[in-house]
């Protein structure tokens, strides 16, 4: 690829190193290269399918089983991959990382990725954690597009030893692929995500899991009559299973503190039913209206 | 309006009288207005602002604010409005209603619906209760469209009365407004709807609610980073409160057997983050990709 600067103004990335070429590393791929943010795009994904069909997309310009190989000279490694694989990862590469690369990723909780990612690289490297509230349903490369993250936020919690510039560099980039950046603390981060995503996926896997064990009959039955709302549930909830894993595996006390707060308030609602209790059903049913308002309001819709 | 037969065949009723006119009501009006399956229609709401809209509309022939004036004459009522309304809706109507008119309903709930209306109606009139499973969280007549039902199935459940001439004219009907038409037991129909849809909304009303119920600065950032998962779950949850207040007031049972599977669920998981136990987390979410493909495969998705 030549060198043409982006149209953002933004200064493209010698050579881009995207560790997983699933969903976000595909989506980044495609933007990356639609708004010339990278030279050159490499790629490293252990599964020989997801490395063909990226190949066959031309949305990278070179793609390896071996992660090493995809980092040697890349000035920006993004990691990719569910969160279980930082600690392994970053030890492969560090030996094999340019002189000032940064290393970023795109993993759903902040705390323990870089709990697991830190210690494994060198001094001469930054670490710009982040976070695109952005996805879908769907994985592998086959998913990916370059719209993913447009309009969508993108969550930055730099550590101690990140520096301004780095940080700067990993906000501009994001910024020239559409999103808008939120700088935070990774532990906040994770306390917020949460609420608005890791609880939201627990409770579609659970209500999907009570589906799928009901008798043969009424199954067959909830399949056919989805869209009452059980549809929406199934959606989320076919979400990468490998990847939900291991968000809830590093995010355990946040999430299990927040279903905490969730069955008391379904245990007052269940009183209510029990109870007949018309009112304070119609309160609480009114009262969630607002958030929906405050939502369409920010342009989150 | 003339009394052109419609384009599939269907013979137009005379006179279809719609009690209250909001999403389900006006999308009613609508599409037998486009496909010509009434000669008239005229509608009843008792919110005047519903009045204006629906005239200013143009989907109804007249509207009135008392249920009586509009179901005389009419050959087909389709109950429109709450379920807790029945009761006092068939009682007013019933007097008024023409010899072996045909009373239907739309209500998410069967079984009471049955119980509080059939009593109320005279030995000449026909009940066929129904239920159209679909809908948005929009509420109100400027929040119909004629495409609503299109593709969606229709769910009838006769009762003991219900002469077979009867269901074939309410069946035709759907059929003619685009959706696929089940025929089904009503205390069948309420425990599938139970976990299809008044689960799924009892449990985003909740979500939402615990949401509603955090720190201010923390409930902001919930608004702001709502696409990770949450946003869906507040759409579900900007639904009518009135209506899902007397869903569950009017199927509690079922809804409270639903709730108990899905805590039991719930537990196992809760269990399996607190242990670590990455392989039953793993197993969980895999299983449930299934019941998405199947909804996919139904054309439900």
């Amino acid at each position: 690829m030549n060198a043409a600067p982006s149209v953002t103004g933004f200064t493209p990335f010698r050579r881009v190193a995207l560790i997983g070429i699933g969903l976000i590393g595909s989506s980044l791929a495609h933007i990356l290269r639609r708004e010339r943010l990278a030279e050159a795009i490499v790629a490293a994904d252990i599964n020989p399918e997801f490395r063909t069909q990226a190949m066959a997309l031309g949305i990278v310009d070179e793609i390896h089983a071996d992660p090493t190989i995809a980092v040697a000279g890349a000035d920006l490694v993004i990691l990719c991959t569910p969160i279980g694989t930082y600690a392994a990862i970053g030890t492969a590469i560090a030996p094999h990382l340019a002189e000032g690369a940064i290393v970023s990723d795109v993993g759903s909780v902040k705390g323990t990725a870089i709990r697991d990612l830190e210690p494994t690289l060198p001094d001469h490297v930054q670490l710009v954690p982040g976070h695109p509230i952005s996805g879908t349903e769907h994985s592998g490369p086959e998913a990916g597009f370059a719209e993913l993250f447009e309009g969508r936020w993108a969550i930055l919690t730099p550590v101690a030893r990140t520096s301004p510039e780095a940080l700067a560099r990993v906000r501009a980039l994001w910024e020239a692929m559409g999103s808008r950046v939120a700088v935070m603390d990774p532990t906040h981060h994770d306390r917020v995500l949460a609420i608005t995503s890791h609880l939201p996926h627990l409770i579609a896997y659970t209500i999907v899991g009570t589906a799928t064990d009901l008798e043969e009959h009424l199954k067959a039955e909830v399949i056919k009559y989805s869209a009452g709302g059980f549809r929406d549930f199934t959606r989320i909830a076919a979400s990468d299973p490998i990847m939900w894993r291991d968000v809830f595996l590093n995010n355990g006390e946040a999430v299990l503190e927040m279903v905490g707060r969730l069955q008391e308030d379904l245990a007052v609602l269940q009183r209510a039913i029990r109870n007949q209790d018309g009112a304070t059903l119609e309160a609480h049913f009114t009262r969630t209206r607002a958030i929906r308002r405050g939502i369409i309001a920010a342009k989150q819709a």
